[in-house]
C-alpha cells in the first residue's frame, strides 16, 4: 500500500464521517476552506482548550479576544500592506496564475526568499512551461497581496480595511490594557485563537494551505535588559535541530533543549523555554515525538518582523511541514505602532534599583506667556514640555503634545535650564517573544499520526488511537440490541453521561455490535460501553478499551464515576 | 444616580478592568468593533462553554464549525444578497449617512418594517432635519447591503464572496454530513458558535450594535408532518410574553410555556420547546429572570426566511434588547439551496410504515438507442430517468443528470409505461427551528444585571456578582503580607489551582487587603483565598465568599479539593 494510497483513504475517512470536509460542496467548493464536521468540531474545540490550558498554567498568560476586521493603518504599521505578498507568475497565452514559487519548487532550494527579478531568471533558466496550457510566455513575477481586503461602513464614509493574516496584532493593540492588567510588571503574556485569513494564490495539500485557518498565538512581552533563566532542566531528553542552514551550527542535531540554548544555537532563553513548552503540548494533544523537529530560519528566509525565528515541523503525508512558528520579533511591532499612532502607552517602566541624580537641560515653560497664548491648552503644553528627553538646540521648534497636535513653542515661552534630576526609572519598549500555532495543521498532524491500518478477520480494520483529552466522544454507548429494555437502559446511561460537564458520549444503536465497535474505533473514541441481557440482571455492562480491545466488565455507577473523574484505565 | 451616569461607570469598569475595550483605541477606534480584554475573554469562553454544553446534553445536537466567507451563490440562495439591507437615507447638503429607520425613531413603532417610499413620506411628514448639518434636503432612502464584500482569489480568477452575516449558511452546507452523521434519523441539530458580520450603516449604543460580533446558533432540522410532544411540565412558573401585536393575543401575557403553546400562541410544540430552553440557558449564565420577556414578530416584521419568529428580550441599560432569535425557518433555506445547486443531498426520507403500491407513468430507456447515442454516460442517463417524478407529457425533453449536465431524450430512445411500484417512503426538505443567540449582548447583559454599587465605609463599593461558571477567575489568591513566606506559600497554592483543568486562580500581591478584596469584586470573582501569619503555622487560609463577605478559615488541602470540585460553598 503506498503512501499516496494511504492520504486517499484518510482523507476519505474523514470526509466520510464528519472529520474534515471541503466547504460549500454543493457549489462546487472552494479550494482553500474547510469545514469541522460533527466528529471534527469536538476535537478542534479538545485541541483548543488544551492549548489554552496549557499556556494559562504558566501564570503570567491570559487570553484576549479581538475583531478579525482590521482598519488600514494597522496593517500598514505592522508591515503587513507592504510585505505580505507572495509573488505570482501570469502566463501570457492562457492567462492561469501560479504562485512563482511553486513554479520553481524541486529546482531551487528557497524559492519563496527570491525577489521578482531572480524567480523570472530562474523561471526562464530552467525553462518551465505553464502547468494549464504547457505555453512558454510569462509575464514578469509581480507581488500579490495576500490579504481579503473589505471596507467598514458607508461608501463615502467607508474605511479600507482588511480581514486579520495574524491574531497578533488584535494582542498588540490591547499592549495598555494587559500593561494595566498586570499592573505595569512584566514578563506577560496573552494567548488568542481565533480565524486568520491569508488569500493563497493557489491553495493546495488539503487542511495544510488554507485561505481562512485557526490560529492560536501567545505574544510574551519582555524587558530585553533582563535575560531569565528558566530552568530547561526537566525536559532532558534529546529533540531534532536544524539549526541556520547559512550559519556555523548548519547540519541536524539532536540535543536536549538546554543544550541548544547553552550551545548558542537557540538565541534566547525565552525562546528555548516556548521550544520545550510547544514540544510538550504537541505530545500532549498526540503528536508522534519521533516526527517533530525544529528548524531554524536562514535570515534570508525571515519574516519581516522576527530576528530569530524557528519552525516546528511535523511530519506526515505532506512530508515536514511548519506547524508552530516561534519567533523572537523583538520590538518591532510596538515600536512601530507607537510611531504609527503616536500613542505613549506601547512601553514598559524599568524601576531602577536606587533613585539615580542626572544632569539634564531642560525648557521649563513661562507662564505669563504660555497662558494667554496656548489657553485651555497651556498645561497640555507644560506637560509636553516637561516630557521632553532631548532638548533642541535651537527655538522656535515644533512642539506635539500628547494628543498629537503641533504647536510652535518661541524663545520667549520657556527659559532654558541646567537641573539636576532624580530619575527613579525609565520607559523602554518591550520585546516579543511569540509562538504562533496552526491549528488546522496541527490537527492534521494528530490525525494523521493516530491513524493506523491494520487487518481483523482477514478484512482491513482501521484505529483513530487519539487521547481521550482531543478524542470526539469520550465513550460510545452500545446496546447489544435495541429491544428487551437493553435500548432503554444504554439510553439511560447515555443521558447521564450527556448530563457530565465536559464529558461527550455517543449512542449507536443499529447494526451489529462488531460493525459499531468498528465505527467507534475509526473516529477514536477511547471507550465503548455495552449494556447487555445481564446488565438488566446485575446492573454491570461491559467496558471496551480501544487501544488493545480488551474488554471488563464493570457495576454501571463504578464507570460512571471513573468517567466523570477521567479514570476509566483504572478499571483494566 | 440617574441611570445614563450609573451606564458610565460600569462602561468605565468594564473598560478599566480590561473586560470590553473599545478595538483599535491608539489608532482612534472604529465604531462597530470591541476586544475582550484579560477579564473579559475569560467570561466570554465561559459563556460559550456553557452554552455549548447545556445544547448538546440535548442528546442529538452536535457541533460543527464552518469558514466565515462565503462565496456569493451561497448568499444568493439563502436570500442576504438581495434581503439584508437595511435603508439609508443621505443629507444632501452635507454628505452624511444615517440609518433611515434611526431618523424616525420615537416617531414610528416600527420603522425598521418600512419600504423606502413610506420612510421618504414620513421623514418628510415628520419634518427630521439633518442631524449632522441641520439641512433638510435628503436623498431618497435607498438600501444598503449590510454584508461585508470580499475577493476570494488571484485578481482574473477571483471569485466574489461576503463575510457571513450569520453562522447558520455554513450548517445549511453541513445539512448532508450531519444526515450521514446522525445515520438519516431526523430530527437532529447542529450548532456552531463565532464570529458573524453586520456593516452597520451607524453603530451606536456599545455592544448591543456591532459590526464584528459573537454568534451562537443552533439549527434543529425536523420533519414538518411529526409534531412532537415535548414535556414542558418542568417549567411551571409563568414567563412574560408578548404576541404579535396585529394577533389576536395582543398585549402582554404572563403565563407558563406550555400555556404558550396550548392556547395556539407559539406555533410549534418545538419553538416553544426552545423559548424554555432559552430561558434556563440565560437564567444559568445569570441574567436576570425578572428582565426576560418573549415577543413574538408581527409578519411584517418577520425576516424573509422565517414563519414565526420570537424575539427573547433582555432589560438594561439600554431597554429592552434582543438577544436571543428563535424562528421557525421551515423549508425556506434547504429548498433554496436545492434550487440553487441542483444538489439532491439537501433532503430527509420518511419511510412509511408499511410499504405502499403506487400507480405511476415512467419512461424505460431503449438501451440499444442510449447506449450507442450516449456512451460512457449512458447509465447515467438510464439512472436519470429513474428518478423521474414527474414524466413529461411530450418529447423530447431535457433531462438533467445527477452531476448536472443536461441531455435531450427523443422519442426513440425511452418507452412510456404505466407501472404498478412499490414506494417504502419518500424524500422531504426538512423544516429548520433555529434559535440564534446574540453572545455579545447575552454577555452585556449579565454585566448589567450583575453590576451592583453600595457603600462600605462611607464609600462607593462596587460587586460584580457573576456567577462561578461565568466568572473570570474562580479565585483569587492573596498573601496578607508579601514577606515572611507568606507570598511564596501563596504562589504554591496559585500554581496547583492553574493546574487544575478548567479553573482559572488569580495572584494579587500588592497593596492593601482590602483594596486587593475590592479588586476582586469589582471583577466577579467569588471567592478569595487569604495566606496570613497563621496559614504558615497550621497550614489553614481564610476563604472569604464574594456575595455576602463572610470570611471562613480552612485547612488548604480540603480547600484545594472543593475548589476543584466546585463545591466551595459547602466550606461556609
Amino acid at each position: 500500500m503506498s503512501n499516496e494510497r494511504r492520504l486517499g483513504r484518510l482523507t476519505s475517512l474523514l470526509r466520510r464521517r464528519g472529520i474534515i470536509l471541503p466547504s460549500y460542496e454543493i457549489y462546487g467548493g472552494v479550494s482553500g476552506l474547510i469545514d469541522y464536521g460533527p466528529v471534527g468540531a469536538r476535537i478542534k474545540r479538545r485541541v483548543i482548550d488544551v492549548w489554552i490550558d496549557h499556556w494559562t498554567s504558566v501564570g503570567n498568560v491570559v487570553e484576549v479576544d479581538s475583531p478579525t476586521i482590521t482598519p488600514e493603518p494597522v496593517l500598514v504599521a505592522s508591515g503587513h500592506v507592504d510585505e505580505f505578498n507572495d509573488h505570482m507568475s501570469e502566463c501570457g497565452a492562457c492567462g492561469a496564475v501560479f504562485r512563482s514559487d511553486h513554479l520553481l519548487e524541486g529546482l531551487n532550494p528557497n524559492p519563496n526568499s527570491l525577489e521578482a527579478s531572480d524567480l523570472d531568471d530562474k523561471i526562464a533558466d530552467s525553462a518551465i512551461t505553464c502547468p494549464s496550457c504547457g505555453g512558454f510566455e510569462w509575464k514578469g513575477a509581480s507581488p500579490m497581496n495576500l490579504m481579503f481586503p473589505t471596507r467598514i461602513g458607508a461608501k463615502r464614509g467607508g474605511r479600507m480595511a482588511y480581514m486579520r493574516p495574524e491574531t497578533a496584532q488584535g494582542m498588540f493593540m490591547l499592549y495598555p490594557a494587559l500593561f494595566r492588567h498586570f499592573r505595569q510588571r512584566l514578563p506577560f503574556g496573552a494567548i488568542q485563537t481565533g480565524k486568520a485569513y491569508r488569500n493563497e494564490i493557489s491553495p493546495r495539500q488539503g487542511m495544510i494551505r488554507l485561505r481562512e485557518f485557526n490560529m492560536a498565538e501567545l505574544e510574551y512581552f519582555i524587558d530585553p535588559d533582563e535575560l531569565p533563566n528558566p530552568d530547561l532542566g526537566r525536559w532532558d531528553s534529546s529533540v531534532s535541530l536544524l539549526p541556520d542552514p547559512e550559519g556555523p551550527h548548519a547540519g541536524e542535531h539532536s540535543m536536549t533543549f538546554g543544550e541548544a540554548l547553552g550551545s548558542g544555537i537557540v538565541k534566547h532563553p525565552t525562546v528555548a523555554w516556548f521550544l520545550a513548552l510547544t514540544w510538550d503540548f504537541l505530545v500532549d494533544v498526540g503528536v508522534d515525538p519521533e516526527r517533530i523537529r525544529f528548524r531554524q530560519h536562514a535570515s534570508t528566509e525571515m519574516a519581516h518582523y522576527a530576528s530569530d525565528c524557528w519552525d516546528c515541523e511535523l511530519n506526515g503525508e505532506h512530508g515536514w511541514v511548519e506547524a508552530v512558528g516561534i519567533a523572537n520579533r523583538t520590538c518591532h511591532d510596538l515600536l512601530s505602532h507607537q510611531e504609527h499612532s503616536g500613542s505613549k502607552l506601547l512601553r514598559g517602566w524599568r524601576q531602577f534599583d536606587s533613585p539615580r541624580t542626572e544632569t539634564m537641560e531642560v525648557l521649563t515653560p513661562n507662564g505669563a506667556v504660555i497662558g494667554p497664548t496656548f489657553k485651555g491648552d497651556a498645561s497640555a503644553v507644560a506637560d509636553a514640555l516637561s516630557e521632553l528627553t532631548d532638548v533642541p538646540d535651537s527655538l522656535p521648534f515644533i512642539l506635539t503634545l500628547a494628543d498629537g497636535t503641533n504647536v510652535e513653542v518661541t524663545e520667549e515661552m520657556v527659559t532654558r535650564r541646567v537641573e539636576k534630576v532624580t530619575v527613579h526609572g525609565e520607559y523602554f519598549t518591550p520585546h516579543v517573544i511569540e509562538p504562533a500555532f496552526g491549528i488546522d495543521r496541527i490537527i492534521w498532524h494528530i490525525l494523521d499520526h493516530s491513524y493506523s491500518e491494520t487487518e481483523k478477520e482477514g478484512k482491513g480494520y482501521t484505529i483513530l488511537s487519539l487521547k481521550q483529552d482531543v478524542a470526539p466522544f469520550d465513550v460510545v454507548i452500545l446496546p447489544l440490541f435495541d429491544k428487551d429494555g437493553m435500548g432503554e437502559l444504554a439510553r439511560q446511561i447515555s443521558s447521564r453521561v450527556s448530563s457530565m460537564p465536559g464529558i461527550h458520549g455517543d449512542l449507536d444503536v443499529s447494526r451489529s455490535i462488531g460493525r459499531r465497535y468498528a465505527r467507534a474505533d475509526e473516529i477514536g473514541v477511547p471507550w465503548a460501553i455495552t449494556v447487555d441481557h445481564a446488565s438488566l440482571e446485575d446492573g454491570t455492562v461491559t467496558v471496551r478499551r480501544r487501544d488493545d480491545q480488551t474488554q471488563v466488565r464493570a457495576e454501571v455507577e463504578s464507570l460512571l464515576s471513573h468517567l466523570s473523574s477521567g479514570t476509566i484505565g483504572e478499571l483494566f
